[in-house]
């Protein structure tokens, strides 16, 4: 067992190739300890083993900087820095994020955890050095998924622009986190066609040195050309081949499925819990189907995350034209969307919540400016979503809610989301964003409207007195609870209100609340500020009013338990109660 | 006379080579007419007047569809579809925006003023064309400087997936506002200097086919091979080499100057109004260019826009490698600012306003979850600036201070800004943000403070009770004329505080207030959805105090005089005292 023994980057430099064959065995058994328990993301890591054995065998980290892209695959690289714990030892598995992060090593240079960002970041590095007259290898090393994002071609652009050294690492395995998509990739498969030396070739087209390693698993192969790198006294691209899900079948034959993956069985890759009954992916994504095979003119557009409204590739083939999986480039998903309406088709666009934000300004410029009649889905979209600093679903609210012409809808349950998504995709009036319910499938008896052109018309739930309880979205239910608790207390029953509209006040009907009521309560799942509760306090700012508003404070937060974070904020139904009695 | 004759696209269809010479050159008089006594575009509009004219004697608008990047190129666009009379007669100036607008004809098909939209839009167009099986050509006509921008590069990569008509003209003038920037622009120069034949190119690399006009100033050869592309079956790239601003010397002379420009006479180019006194772009750039002489480690960068603070030639030249444009960049400029200041470096990035919009995603992941200590300077933040739809600087106060961990200061005067800006520069805590004063240049002689690290303390610039007034940024001069008239009606003084910071509340202060004040008044320069006023009505929700909030609704306004505007969002303060008495 060498990995025992690797406390830091130097322990493996006196290793000789067979010892670091070795290494990367048991790197690799290490990294299925974890990941078949922990669940995680397979794929990258398992690709980039030896690589990252190869590039801390050359280089000297943290002298020298790494910048991840993404840094989905940079679990070899917390092993070869003093986290290997962290994956041999299950006690210690909570003591890492799954991605480079400053706060637990040196060797970690930024927070990372979207795609495309790490050229830039790099270039900031190597000027930030240039500028101060240090030496030291800058190299960031970025998936061929990565490269069509929007600020990975801009740093690409940039990067020859650096006149001493930069190394950019492209790790092609030819997979997104789906299959790859643009033409970029078909000059990625050309320069692996013929080793590097077809005649047209992307990154010499941006102004880089470029040089190509065929078998990028192959550790002496690496650790010889990474050498002639070292120093380079200019920008290089090294464009690696390498394979994905490398060294455990499952992951090598399916390579979507297991970019990421829940827990499994690490020898068959069987998945260790079922997952059965619905889920607002495989529901939207049959919807969908069912709306594009009735009309032409409808289509479902992703960004390389097709399964996050169920797109699997059985699916995606059923959809057929009007799927369109754009890969990585969301500001061209947006634009493109506008363009789909302003022609009269009806495009439907979704994502995560925290990968919206990579297109704020095609959201306002391109789409709501136009006033084009697209439909967003926004997922995620809750604290009940991811729980990764890098992927919170918290901020969509502020961010969207306040560009004009945007109509955001929170439906409450899943009736009320289908007639949203229903109403959006057929009307030609508005672009709509609706956020995907993220606390389960809640299912209600009551009819709900199928109209929503009216805009901002709240609606009342249970009419009450003194007490009005105006809930969003999937924090709908905790105004539920609330109202319950309230009326067992008091003997009167309060008022609660299913807002719907995110993106304006009903004034006739909270003017209306002022004659019987003292005290308002809004809930919002998301940050407070900038958000909708704001708008609430806002309107009866002026008045006797009160208003309380409940929702989360405005912060990063990092592997967060639900519940702790909706108890540090005040979120529970009974410490509301306690808060306004 | 030709151009007094054509009402419509179809009234050049009949006329010869000689004929459509004449009309460009007539078309250019009515530009400079309208141009000199207006000012606007002036380089990008001179440059494009043949194409523009091969494109509407080839193809059929608004059947085709042109989408125009930027649009700030569609003077004679508008000049031949029934536009003309606000370009030769002085009194329809008025008629029409400097940018495409389907409000005044359908043969603009998109708002757009942004760059770098074009080629996504319209696959949009194309793809929901070939979703409802119709059949025209879709043209999209995009500036090389635009092409750096990652929407672009996103929707060029995307473009080779459209399996049908789809034609990008790439008008290459060899310039962006100012030179162009990147490695991508040298592959242009060599496709120049090689008549489109050189080995590597990026269009092709990109997936798409290619095509070359050396002489895109010259109607015939346009002609010709805009009509071999018509109705062309695949996406295929024109690359037409420009010269910007021809055929009026000054303009073709210098370019960065004309790319927009003031009123000036139509025959020498000289200025009709003579700028004098300070400015804040020509003072923060001096401010930086002495702080980069003392410090090798601060950096400048901007994003094509170095004039926005004062980089001109000279300067920038003066500044060599400390002042970085990056291009058409945005998302670029804040990832590699972050990483500038991870390497210890002192990074300045400023930019319009409108232009922070098209990198969200980087504030928040690159630069704000790594903390990263980058000053940023937002310019034309405010209903003082840019007047056009797409240009609007009202938005900035949401987007940007609901993100976690940014601080974002509005200076009230020149000293309070630059203080700021110097302490922003030299502490290492936080990623700042300043909105640079857009209200004229406001100097005080009480001293302002020089630290601002104890965040979110709010200054009380003036002791009274009653009524509190926290006037931010620009509009705190509002504030202080209302102070003053409120005395005058009431025999007491309210107080004044300037809050400084946008990002937090000062939860002392305000708690303090209570005391001895029932009415807060807050103002801001800027939408109030998702702003700076509801923090402080979410903060009073539950007392007694009135909150009053001033600031602007929640739309896109397009070509504004500044005092309507003040005067519909209730913002003079006589309006103000009377609503609150």
């Amino acid at each position: 067992m060498y990995i025992e023994n690797i406390n830091s980057p130097n322990d493996i430099k006196s290793l000789d190739i067979e010892q670091l064959t070795i290494l990367a065995n048991e790197i690799r058994s290490g990294l299925l300890n974890r990941l078949s328990k922990r669940g995680g993301h397979v794929g990258p890591n398992l690709g980039f083993v030896e690589a990252t054995i190869a590039l801390h065998y050359v280089f000297n980290s943290p002298t020298d900087k790494f910048v991840f892209d993404v840094s989905h695959q940079c679990y070899t690289h917390k092993m070869l820095t003093g986290r290997k714990d962290a994956f041999l030892n299950d006690e210690h598995f909570g003591d890492i994020s799954g991605y480079t992060n400053p706060d637990e090593s040196a060797h970690d240079v930024f927070n990372i955890g979207h795609t495309s960002t790490s050229v830039s970041l790099a270039c900031g590095l190597a000027k930030g050095r240039d500028l101060k007259g240090e030496k030291f290898n800058v190299i960031a090393i970025i998936g061929d998924g990565s490269l069509s994002g929007g600020e990975a071609l801009e740093g690409l652009d940039f990067a020859s622009k650096l006149e001493r050294n930069f190394i950019i690492i492209v790790n092609d395995n030819d997979m997104s986190i789906a299959e790859n998509h643009g033409g970029l990739y078909n000059n990625l498969k050309a320069l692996r066609d013929s080793d590097g030396n077809c005649e047209c070739n992307f990154f010499k087209a941006m102004g880089l040195n470029y040089i190509y390693i065929p078998n990028g698993n192959d550790i002496a192969n690496l650790i010889e050309v990474f050498r002639k790198v070292k120093d380079i006294d200019h920008p290089i691209v090294v464009h690696i081949n390498t394979l994905k899900g490398k060294g455990f079948v499952p992951a090598e034959t399916h390579k979507e499925d297991w970019h990421w993956h829940m827990p499994f069985d690490s020898i068959t890759g069987d998945d260790l819990f079922t997952r059965d009954g619905e889920d607002y992916g495989s529901m939207t994504c049959d919807f969908l189907i069912k709306k594009m095979k009735a009309d032409k003119s409808v289509a479902t557009i992703v960004a390389a995350v097709p399964t996050n409204i169920g797109f699997t590739e059985d699916k995606r083939k059923e959809a057929g034209k009007q799927f369109i999986d754009v890969g990585i480039a969301e500001e061209h998903a947006v634009a493109m969307a506008s363009g789909i309406a302003r022609a009269g088709g009806k495009p439907v666009f979704a994502t995560h919540s925290s990968f919206m934000q990579r297109t704020y300004d095609q959201l306002s410029q391109d789409l709501c400016i136009n006033n084009s009649p697209a439909t967003l889905l926004v997922n995620t979209a809750s604290v009940y979503g991811m729980h990764d600093i890098t992927h919170l679903g918290i901020f969509d609210i502020p961010m969207m809610s306040n560009i004009p012409n945007l109509v955001y809808l929170a439906p409450t349950n899943c009736e009320e989301y289908f007639a949203m998504l229903d109403w959006s995709i057929e009307q030609n009036q508005y672009p709509v964003a609706i956020r995907i319910p993220c606390n389960g499938i809640i299912h209600t008896d009551i009819p709900v409207d199928a109209d929503y052109s009216t805009l901002n018309k709240y609606k009342i739930t249970q009419q009450g007195q003194n007490i009005a309880i105006i809930a969003l979205g999937d924090f709908y239910q905790i105004g539920e609870k609330l109202a319950k608790l309230i009326s067992e207390k008091t003997d009167s029953s309060p008022t609660l209100i299913n807002p719907r509209y995110i993106t304006g006040i009903d004034a006739e009907m909270l003017e209306k609340l002022k004659k019987n009521h003292t005290v308002v309560i809004t809930l919002e799942d998301g940050i407070l500020d900038g958000g909708f509760g704001e708008k609430i306090a806002r309107f009866y700012g002026t008045s006797e009013m009160k208003v309380y508003s409940y929702g989360l404070k405005k912060e990063f937060i990092d592997r967060y338990a639900v519940d702790d974070i909706l108890r540090e904020n005040h979120l529970t139904p009974q410490q509301i109660l306690n808060d306004i009695f």
